[in-house]
């Protein structure tokens, strides 16, 4: 779960050193993935000697990359850093969501507050994960107008009015309900954005073709709709964590440029 | 934050010895509360010489306490055990919602099983946290029917039809405010229980009447309506989490005995 990659001796250099660090922040991607694809950066790294360390920590649904480099001259360290951060943003794109320290919810509101739209969301098998997250941020309340935890086919319905047939002929866990539901709960909060989360998140309710750790995420907005299906790795509380990282996410993505 | 009681040597009695422990927690009541009350019991223990160890740890809306027994012979452990448990009971009752190491969201979630109780929540300052913590049981699923996190006052009406005017007599943080949530959603839902819980979660909000980590929290069942008013301390995800955990034991205490 943690890989260090050195590019360059740190200690080599004279004068008095000063450590400088960033950390960029990725969802929807496996530790082997970013390992993998920021290997050339870090080989290019190394034969430039930079001081410069990576290390790779890799969470549920999120994945940290820390740079640390060693400089005497402050502006040395800072431009060496910002260097870096251009060579994986290269690499990793969107995956990306914070170069800051700031949480996924946190960038999400942050993004909702800058361009003023407030969401809802309809979850089921986060459990209200995804909400208590975002209301975790101060100041969210002025973004979130509401959500529905419905876990039962009978509260889908009830609260969202999710038709029965739909639900029988695709299963509850399934990209057309998630998607009704996230258009539902738009509706019904009459704000800009929602979002559906459905999911097995286990122990028990999997099957064959569905098995525990299966999600469906779908965010809707007047002009657009994003629905996805993932599979994640773990028990009860790290699939509730990571379906509730993907909805987050998913805004995000929508909310930066379309989905 | 933690604080160690020795009743009796450990280590002076002969044999090979072996360490029993038990781990009682305790929801609503503070540190200082707990280690004055169960004091004479600690003395009882010592004047006995008995060979028992008590740790009090505290954490937010939790105070655990963990008991250390050493007894060469295993019988003689648990006797002292399950006579220590018999004391802290007598001094702390129902403030001890588990004796077995489960949690206070696992005890709420056995309790609606065994009774074969359906539950619904309307969350407001705990923007789904309460829900969260049940639904991170596995089989949770049986036994909560649907959650609503009504943030906003409009969210409130629409869901959960609250009037305006009574959020304009007494304030969204209210005792009447939180009873209409908990029966609206029992209501909403058709359920036996329902609860409503509205707080200010900091750090913006609070007023000298209502400071930030005021919380209100009701319970509805078809015979009972039990509604009360905290002051918890801390940041927003702390008085988040504490009035989660208020909620929950509320609704434990209703289970068990009507509140």
């Amino acid at each position: 779960m943690l890989a260090r990659l050195v590019a360059g001796p740190l200690s080599e250099r004279a004068g008095p050193l000063r450590i400088h660090r960033r950390v960029l922040r990725v969802a929807g991607r496996t530790e082997s993935h970013v390992e993998e694809s920021i290997k050339p950066a870090y080989e290019r790294w190394r034969a430039a000697r930079l001081p410069l360390e990576t290390t790779i920590l890799a969470a549920p649904g999120q994945i940290e990359l820390h740079l640390t480099a060693e400089a005497a001259d402050p502006d040395e360290g800072r431009a060496i850093l910002a260097a870096a951060e251009r060579d994986l943003l290269a690499i990793l794109g969107r995956a990306v969501f914070s170069t800051d320290g700031r949480s996924l919810e946190e960038v999400v509101v942050d993004r909702l507050r800058e361009r003023r739209i407030r969401i809802a969301l309809a979850e089921s098998c986060t459990g209200g994960l995804a909400t208590s997250r975002l209301t975790d941020v101060p100041g969210s309340s002025a973004s979130l107008e509401m959500s529905v935890v419905c876990y039962s086919n009978r509260a889908k319905q009830e609260l969202l009015g999710i038709a029965p047939e739909l639900i029988a002929a695709h299963g509850a866990v399934s990209e057309p309900v998630a998607a009704a539901m996230a258009r539902a709960v738009r509706d019904r909060a009459g704000v800009e954005i929602g979002v559906g989360v459905t999911g097995i998140a286990g122990p028990s309710g999997g099957s064959e073709r569905k098995p525990v750790g299966t999600v469906a995420v779908a965010v809707s907005t007047a002009t657009t709709e994003v629905v996805r299906t993932f599979q994640v790795p773990g028990g009860r509380q790290q699939v509730k964590f990571q379906a509730s990282q993907l909805a987050l996410d998913l805004v995000r993505r929508v909310l930066e440029d379309g989905g």
